[in-house]
């Protein structure tokens, strides 16, 4: 049996959620290796010698040592390409360029306003900061203009890259897990047909059902 | 010969000239599709058809139209292997996942301060809007913390993601070169003796420059 590969960084985080839904999606062993952020665990220098911006997640196997939880998405797919759900990163070139398409789209326009969201809304209080009324309403505005684009393309395809499941629909489930669970912003998504739909059939995923369960278990 | 490729939109666009400096390097050619951003061209509807978050670039060959630039420069990368400077986007798995983790660290860490900074600095100016002060310092803060984790990295190495110009060194011409140039910001590159090094050699190869001179082409 290979080596389990090591993700380090606790499941209740977005980018740490992505990873492991992905190892999941590929059926690829892994330990999980917490990281306590309340004790700082993130920015003692060993760890720093890993993530060099004092962030989770990172990540190892027995070649290569990577942060930055799309590319080790992308890593974790290319490299196993036969296993689990095949199409996660496409067949072909042309797919291929389509799901990184849509996981930039990701990226660079709902996780932005959705990742504040998720703070203001379900991590703020939690700590008990105070929220701030004028960066949520922004917020939600940017992410209504998104969730409007998807509206459209997902009426279109069945997914957001096309007919399969992809790391560009994988990759919305953190962020899009708390806005509709504990932020109480799940109208968002419901209110629009085809989004309410996708988002149904993405989040029944077992692979997604198993994150949640891990988010959810007391810490140990 | 090939047809050449269409790119959509003004060179001044930090995402445009991302994807013009990666065709350049690639020796793929191309023609430019302006798109006046002060008429509203991104947002009409025939545009939002290539482009639904009405945004520049967007892409199209002969096989696929596209947005998001780092998208397009992995397509580009990938279709065009032994054109141009071969190991834009490595030549095996380990390097290419290296690529990928900085090409990350650009789009998550880098690109949000330095574009809020290009565009408060340089841009806010030009269309006589006024600054905000605060978030002008919040963002140099950000951007410093981002710098010294990168001259770290490249005392380790000639480039951020090995021995070799890539994609994630590429990536950062855009917005440094507003930010050094045009900014009055050089010192937060040059005072860092590897980073310094690095802007050097990165902004000195000639398809950048051939980018900064349409850029500085009057309009026609
Ligand atoms: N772009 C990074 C973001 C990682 C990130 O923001 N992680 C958060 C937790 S979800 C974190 O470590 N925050 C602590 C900090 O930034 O100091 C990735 O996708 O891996
Ligand atoms: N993530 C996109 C960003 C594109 C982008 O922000 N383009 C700017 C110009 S640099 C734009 O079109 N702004 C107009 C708008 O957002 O309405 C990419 O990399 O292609």
């Amino acid at each position: 049996m290979a080596t389990p590969v090591t993700v380090y960084g606790p499941p209740l985080s977005t980018a740490v959620s992505r990873v492991l839904v992905c190892l999941l999606e590929k059926d690829v062993p892994f330990q999980l290796v917490p990281i306590s952020m309340a004790k700082g665990e993130h920015k003692k220098p060993d760890y720093l010698k890993i993530q060099p911006f004092g962030q989770v997640p990172a990540f190892q196997d027995d070649e290569i040592t990577l942060f930055e939880s799309r590319a080790i998405c992308r890593y974790i797919a290319e490299k196993n390409p036969s296993k689990g759900t095949m199409g996660l990163f496409g067949t072909n070139p042309l797919v291929k360029a389509s799901i990184d398409q849509w996981l930039e789209a990701e990226s660079q326009s709902f996780n932005p306003p959705s990742s504040i969201l998720a703070f203001q809304l379900v991590f703020a209080p939690r700590m008990k900061l105070k929220q701030d009324e004028a960066l949520i309403k922004q917020n939600e505005a940017k992410l209504v203009k998104v969730l409007d684009v998807y509206e459209n393309r997902l009426g279109e395809s069945r997914y957001l890259a096309g007919d399969e499941f992809t790391l560009a629909d994988l990759s919305h489930l953190p962020n899009t897990q708390y806005l509709v669970e504990k932020a109480n912003r799940a109208e968002l998504f419901t209110s629009r047909k085809n989004v309410g739909r996708w988002w149904d059939e993405i989040s029944s995923r077992p692979s997604w059902k198993k994150v949640v369960e891990m988010q959810n278990a007391p810490p140990q």
